[in-house]
């Protein structure tokens, strides 16, 4: 029998379910809906398209075959029968269809929050999401040429998006609410990128609520809490983003964490022969083993992996996301994993953080650049529970976050990740990789808090 | 009660256990002894010194300050007298001495392998091992400005010397009897890495025996097998080394793999209140799950953490080793970690091996290079069993096989690589990192062979 395996989504989880189904089984009918023409492109990419380093925006597709794979662009689901097993559709160009599926994958992504502004719709405002966002902020940059240019939002895309501007020539300013940049990492590691960023010019704004934007003359008016008054010719708006439900809701799925539909490991969404995945569903956190709201390419990509797994009948489950995260701004990186103090402490453990500073490579060796590690632990167990790192674009942090997050991935103790059997050349690190010392480090300054049990001494 | 632990050994192992009994127990009185004069210094840093990259040899030492240690340098142990529980010493300036312990680590490391070479102490003829040695060749490089060498060995200490001496601007022969350079990964990495060498112009003779070295008025003359013939004013001989053990034996503790003291996971050697660590000891192999003989600065640092700990009378193992290397050859770097496919096959298993060739970030942004993956697994449990990567210096190549090493570590099967949640940004990574791409690759190809069973579809 050769199933038939309709996903609506031609983003990272759509595809990589797709991908994955023809890998299982080259015979299945497998066929993809996208609303528009941009399959499987990298919406990660689209600052780097703004800033002019990715030239062409074409280069941003992650593929651009789909050899056994029936993609869809320009058809938009509008509708899930489940009786009948069928989605209607409303194509640009043959208008209404009614496409049977016999496996059904949802995987229709999350869009940007409307943010809390008196006419955020006016010309020269942009939320960045698609394809055919990123192109309209391009037209725009190149008729209108925009001198000055406000962010709201200081998360990943819009200290990205300042970057960008910033390589464009472009006086940015970034306006946030939170109590500074950055908020997925601590504040120590906050305040440093700030200065950064205003080490390049740009002006940033925190404890911000951006209230207004109005047209005055040739310019736009952006004002808010604080007395924040900034003149522009561009904004961008980056508050964060919600899934898109709506047609799953439709159906009589269930939702979950904020919004997001339900699902379990195998990405069944419960309702029978259909699945969910990537932005629009739920994300199974291996540390905190339960549901979680964590949109993220690298997640939506497994997501949708495993539900084309499932799909095609094999038995695997989403191994879990630990929100393992990286960004470059400027010449900086910043990565973390796992949960920060405040999370781990939300969520019923006895965390401790110890921030440690290292040079990624030894010392003696030319172009050692210093590492600020923070490995939050907990003081009952001593079980790893997070880790943050900063450093020098080129010193190898995001691979480091990486030997975190598989030493997370295992629940090990922050005294065992001292046993992993690391590299080692003067050039690129030292015997003890700075991951280990700061483990060490997070050991020996957790033996004078009060709770903790030695977990060497056991 | 304050023990006195009394360390055999200056060096990775010897000053490791020293630091971790002095962070278990501030009040223990801890000796160590060192032959010369140069404590925990980097021996892995002396061809950065000798290239000139490193300019002063005193930046070499791991550390200076050894706070609550008794670091005795001139100072060579002769004798340990098990029954007495005293070491015989015979010390620089004050001559014979008898030291007690109440615990003893033998860290004796280990010492090159003497050439089977006619006349090779001429001057001239290096071996590189010790600080001494490398203070002989940086005296001999100043003084007789030699304009080319001779290289005997194509192993990591033998290559970065090749690259060592061309940045001083010599003309460098790597002589090597194996039938590539860098045996320690396949053939297939070992060629390209010849290809670097000579594109450096560096010349390369493998399947060479280097038999004679002659004094030719004011050259030297070494040939060997294959008609090798080539004159130089310098010979350095990197062809392995072998464990110190003979304080050991005389003490009459056992000997395992190579040569090597015989230990437990614990670093007991067997004989009460001795320890051993270090390159003079055996290696548990984590994934082997026995003793073998892998002497490594890492392994060393590990090995001594566990025997101070020990010693101090905490209960922790020495978790293993899997042979995790990484070594920077010009603008390359190369790692490896566990098994190669040859390995693999003596030792039992399976092995099946693919090799990927995959960007180390998204092609759009700018600078992405190529990295090469081997991955190896079992075609019948689909267990990893190894990993080698090759790429370009800056492309986190290091910490990438850290996240194999992370793997092995835990016994992950190539699929669950996949699994791992890992950072991305397109500047750094891709959604899937090519380490997973590479298990996928891995995953994907073993299908086809006669004796998988698909580790998916279980």
């Amino acid at each position: 029998m050769t199933p038939r395996f309709l996903i609506i989504g031609g983003s990272d989880a759509g595809i990589s379910a797709a991908l994955r189904a023809q890998e299982i089984n080259p015979e299945a009918e497998i066929e993809v809906l996208l609303e528009d023409d941009f399959p499987n492109y990298s919406i990660c990419g689209l600052p780097f398209y703004l800033s002019g380093e990715t030239p062409d925006w074409r280069s941003l597709a992650h593929r651009t075959e789909f050899a056994g794979i029936s993609v869809r662009r320009g058809h938009r689901a509008t509708r899930i029968n489940r009786h009948s097993k069928t989605v209607e559709v409303e194509a640009e160009v043959k208008g209404h269809l009614s496409l049977p599926y016999d496996k059904l994958l949802i995987a229709t992504g999350a869009s940007p929050v409307a943010p809390r502004i008196d006419s955020w719709q006016l010309p020269g405002i942009f939320l960045l999401h698609t394809m055919k966002d990123s192109f309209a902020v391009h037209e725009y940059l190149d008729r209108a040429k925009p001198r000055r240019a406000v962010i709201v939002g200081a998360g990943y895309i819009g200290l990205e998006m300042a970057d960008a501007l910033t390589h464009r020539g472009i006086e940015v300013t970034v306006a946030s609410r939170t109590k500074t940049v950055l908020a997925t990492v601590d504040s120590e590691f906050g305040e440093t990128v700030r200065q950064e960023l205003e080490h390049h010019g740009i002006a940033v704004s925190t404890n911000v609520e951006v209230q207004r934007i109005t047209q005055v003359s040739d310019h736009l008016h952006v004002s808010g809490s604080q007395g924040f008054e900034q003149d522009c010719e561009l904004v961008l708006i980056a508050v964060g983003v919600k899934p898109n439900a709506t047609l799953g809701i439709e159906a009589g799925l269930q939702t979950g964490e904020k919004g997001a539909l339900l699902t379990n490991r195998k990405m069944e969404s419960g309702a029978p022969d259909i699945y969910v995945a990537g932005d629009c569903a739920e994300t199974w956190h291996r540390l905190l083993k339960r549901h979680t709201y964590l949109p993220l390419g690298t997640t939506a990509h497994k997501q949708g992996r495993t539900a084309g797994e499932t799909a095609l009948g094999l038995h695997r489950e989403f191994a879990g996301s630990l929100g393992t995260q990286v960004v470059k701004i400027f010449n900086r990186v910043i990565a973390r994993t796992g949960l920060r103090q405040d999370e781990a402490q939300r969520e019923g453990f006895r965390p401790f953080t110890v921030e440690s500073t290292l040079n990624d490579h030894k010392a003696y060796y030319p172009g050692a650049t210093q590492l600020r590690a923070r490995v939050t632990a907990d003081l009952t167990t001593g079980r790893l529970l997070g880790a943050q790192l900063m450093g020098t674009w080129g010193a190898e942090v995001s691979k480091r976050i990486d030997i975190f997050a598989a030493a997370l991935f295992h629940e090990m103790t922050v005294d065992e990740v001292s046993d992993l059997d690391l590299s080692y050349t003067p050039p690129l690190s030292s015997p003890w990789d700075p991951v280990q010392m700061a483990s060490q480090a997070w050991s020996l300054q957790s033996q004078n808090q009060p709770t903790k049990e030695s977990s060497c001494a056991r």
